[in-house]
């Protein structure tokens, strides 16, 4: 998905502050929420739709823990930031690259007191935060399976898009011991792998409770799914209306407007 | 949902045979397709959408042997008939009101020497057809549980509903049995359900393969899901575009429509 065409209109000049200086290559992008910006490095991973959906799919009660796992450049503990009041989030990712960007992005946008950002492996996050912490969890985990013949596991974007240095199930069995029992746990993955996110989430005692089957267009094969899952709740998925991104080629449709107008 | 509207368009004389002589209450409906007709009773189980789109949605190679599990009055099998090229048909269903209507449909169709009618019990269906003998199998089961306080559980329409006298499971249990390896089994239920679905399928090594979300409107939940899993099948799930019924209310889609018409 590309990401939202940049502007400045949303700028909060009160809210955060001044621009940082930038590492060559680096830009910062508008999140078109709150004045809200974010450091990017196109030569790593950016963040597309996907990060948009998840964030405005998610939700916690005041006061809420939140725990972001492999956070990538931060971007949705900072949209959740806006999203969410009195929460303390937390943004787990694994590479120093990203997690530097995230850390100047959190200080750019003056969240420092809100966002904690932590570079680690999401494999050690329950012997790092302790267990039952968290009422809320979100993920935008990588997507693909690693053993596709990659031909640079190494690439922080092949890390970032695939499996190589954790699983689903890996993401799982942690998130399964960091929530509180009743805690919400927000994913955004790829439809393609539903049976077997299903399958890991129930075996944990993580319910999927919600989904949300996202569309390009109307008459198109999806190629989102939000999913909320809440650890030892009972069966029984509500499952939503579609959400279709785009009413023609390169026009959003009024949903997804709002998405960033609000 | 409502069935389709019944209209003599499509009879077809020279391969349907006179109207049979009716008990009290029955009627017999057109199934728009190759002339076929329904023998129903409205006190029992009368078919709907689901029916349909499952007949639609399944699959069969010439000469499959093809296994329809909870089949009611059999409009499954009867219409799969017509969708299918010399493939061989059984449909079985336990309460013996409903399958002496499919029965006679059977007969009123010139179908006898395509499809066979057991009235019998889905546990037991291993025991009775053998192990790895059918091709492909389809079922539109029960969709509710049955611990929801029902007043009449004997009732021939909770039957039908409820998981009374057979459960999801004991149908994959079963299923995983009855078909060969790679073979197919197509099934719609209620979205509400899908994590067990998956998870149940998974465990007996019927992989889903094949997904489509069915919408009453474009911005509506979902009220049905059909499913194809495979036996054996390796994991990735193609997730079809949604299928929307109305347009507007009353008015089907054109997808719908072409259903019918064809």
């Amino acid at each position: 998905m590309p990401p939202l065409p940049v502007s400045e209109k949303h700028m909060n000049e009160k809210k955060s502050i001044e621009n940082p200086p930038l590492n060559p290559g680096e830009r910062i992008d508008d999140l078109q929420r709150d004045g809200l910006r974010l450091i990017q490095d196109p030569s790593l991973f950016c963040f597309g739709m996907d990060a948009v959906l998840l964030s405005a799919f998610s939700a916690a009660q005041p006061g809420s823990r939140i725990l972001d796992l492999c956070s990538g450049n931060g971007v949705i503990p900072i949209l959740l930031s806006a999203r969410t009041t009195d929460t303390k989030l937390t943004g787990m990712e694994i590479q120093e690259k990203s997690a530097d960007l995230f850390r100047r992005s959190v200080e750019m946008n003056g969240l420092t007191d809100r966002i904690e950002v932590v570079c680690g492996d999401v494999k050690n996050a329950v012997s790092l935060f302790g267990p039952a912490g968290f009422d809320v969890l979100t993920c935008n985990p990588p997507y693909m399976i690693a053993d596709h013949g990659l031909l640079n596991p190494e690439s922080a974007k092949n890390v970032a898009r695939h499996e190589i240095l954790c699983t689903w199930r890996d993401i799982v069995e942690q998130a399964a011991k960091l929530l509180k029992p009743k805690g919400h746990f927000f994913i955004v993955h790829r439809p393609f792998r539903l049976p077997e996110l299903f399958c890991e989430l129930c075996e944990a005692g993580l319910e999927p409770k919600r989904m949300r089957m996202v569309y390009p267009f109307i008459d198109r094969e999806p190629n989102m799914v939000l999913i909320e899952a809440v650890r030892g709740g009972n069966p029984r998925l509500k499952s939503e209306p579609p959400l279709i991104i785009y009413e023609s080629p390169g026009v959003y449709t009024k949903e997804v407007r709002e998405l960033y107008e609000c």
